[in-house]
């Protein structure tokens, strides 16, 4: 049905001349579950990484329907290890009975300078609580809990939970269980591949939620809108994105993945997922704004500030542009109805 | 005469399935200037960054003949920002009667993660002489002063010490100067790009110094030779891939760069150049591995464990693997006499 297009490019020159070059795959996705829009291959086989996370949250907003939305936008983030962060982790942590013990998502230094720091200045070491994704941990040990399954082990692909995420993520990408190939993730637990195209109707489910999932994916949707601070942190992309999109959900992934659930077009709700082929991260703001700006989002200054298209040394000094190409292929001429 | 021939590639993978892919061109050119091998397009303009190093330092080379090797060396250095790196970059600035104040580099914190958390404990802010490219600047410094120019507005295209520099990658590169395109370095001098054949040509030189530039390119392969710990720094690939290979000396540029003057292959003295096309710097100890071993170097144990194979995430687990194809075109089936 789609063919590969014109692979989009973002273009990183110095004095007037490329310097380095990043490709882009994307795939949008209608609330009908049509691919309607794709730059490059929307059937790429790409690991959304933590682009998942709203999926893998699936679990405890099915199960627990009166959690805080916090702790819901919580258990959705790559957080940026914050107090503030930390608070809400434990706070969802202890709802299972759980402790800091019982994550199993590793170590490392947070996200946020400021906090990674002051820890140095305080000598003190990162735990598992500082992790981005410990959010998501807290979260998987209470809907073990919820669903009557084994703490121990929920990371092992063959857990109960993690086989619950497997069948959520083939169910709402429109795939075959088969077509959902598992990888480890940075913090231990399944990563998941599928086709952009997979990812991006997902997307389009939380933008536009319908059947038995429908009030789970609004939630995790308004929470995530509502706490868009919890969802990463200070000056990060879905942080920032978020409030000045109206009715968008948005959710980067490791080796620069995007997952954009926006609600609001004047094709109605789209579900959009992109990769950068190289996993150059400092690509992604300027492809995000891009589509958003082909799938009629207003690009406001404010926005366009997330992506700027000069580039200044350590010095101040104005040394390169950032070039863009990054245009839609469109399966149909006229917006669906 | 060299034909644009299959890209090189690095494939970061993950549970078996390819994740991100790095693209590369490289060019490989031996003492008689010819290109003699190549990946991808060998003529791809492309900015060395500090790989231009060697070559900015040459007229200190050729002003102070009886410099210190471990001062011609951090001339050459991307360092670390070590009390060592800048005990010889001080001694290097006294040389001119300069001081941190003359320096134009800018400031960023260290790259030592050591070095920088002990001046955040310390609540003390990074100095110019931090800067990772302050050793080359006290060597302009001095050049400036040897040759009669004046300091100020050193880091200048139209300084008199800028021009010859350009001259030097022109003559070295064997191209026209019209063929060195200026932009504008994160240190604020210029940044020059070429062809990656002529910046492979200049290595060539450099392995095998001759005509009246001949003494001083000893010098700088000798000097990078003898302190490998200077031109980077603990952990970093200069450092570790010197003394590891005999007879080569090796400079990182950023955004994925690398030049290699290699002194002793089956094919005579040879020079390398290569550029991982976005930018990804993970995939360079890959390229220069498989680039060793393709030009006759032994490819050791040692040399491996610089570009592991496999991939561990945060908690200790293996989580993915490289996989390099990177395979030269060969002008010529018998090596050159």
């Amino acid at each position: 049905m789609t063919q590969p297009l014109g692979v989009g490019r973002v273009t990183f020159k110095r004095g007037g001349l490329a310097e380095s070059v990043h490709r882009v795959h994307a795939a949008v996705v209608d609330a009908r579950g049509q691919t309607v829009a794709w730059c490059g291959d929307p059937a790429l086989v790409a690991f959304p990484r933590s682009t998942s996370k709203p999926v893998q949250a699936l679990p405890v907003a099915l199960g627990a329907p009166d959690l805080p939305g916090d702790e819901l936008a919580i258990a959705c983030a790559s957080h940026a290890g914050t107090p503030e962060h930390l608070a809400v982790v434990a706070r969802l942590l202890a709802r299972s009975g759980s402790t800091v013990d019982d994550l199993r998502c590793g170590t490392h230094p947070p996200f946020d300078p400021e906090v990674a720091a002051g820890l140095i200045r305080a000598e003190e070491a990162p735990t598992p609580l500082h992790h981005n994704c410990s959010g998501k941990h807290a979260g998987m040990l209470l809907a073990c809990v919820l669903n009557g399954w084994p703490r121990e082990g929920y990371t092992d692909p063959a857990h109960p939970l993690q086989v619950r995420i497997r069948e959520l993520h083939a169910e709402l990408g429109g795939v075959g269980l088969d077509d959902v190939h598992v990888g480890t993730d940075g913090c231990s637990v399944p990563a998941l591949a599928l086709p952009l195209h997979a990812v991006a109707r997902t997307f389009a489910r939380i933008a536009a939620p319908e059947g038995e999932l429908a009030p789970a994916l609004e939630r995790v949707f308004g929470a995530m809108r509502a706490h868009p601070f919890l969802v990463a942190g200070a000056g990060r992309l879905d942080t920032t994105l978020m409030p000045l999109v109206p009715g968008l959900a948005a959710k980067m992934g490791a080796e620069a993945f995007y997952g954009l659930a926006l609600r609001e077009t004047p094709r109605g709700p789209l579900g959009i997922a992109f990769k950068v082929m190289d996993g150059g991260e400092r690509a992604r703001p300027h492809v995000a704004l891009a589509v958003l700006g082909e799938l009629g989002a207003p690009v406001t200054e404010e926005l366009r500030a997330l992506a700027p298209a000069t580039l200044h040394n350590w010095a101040g000094r104005e040394v390169g542009t950032v070039e863009v190409e990054v245009s839609l292929e469109w399966a149909e001429q006229n917006p669906a109805a």
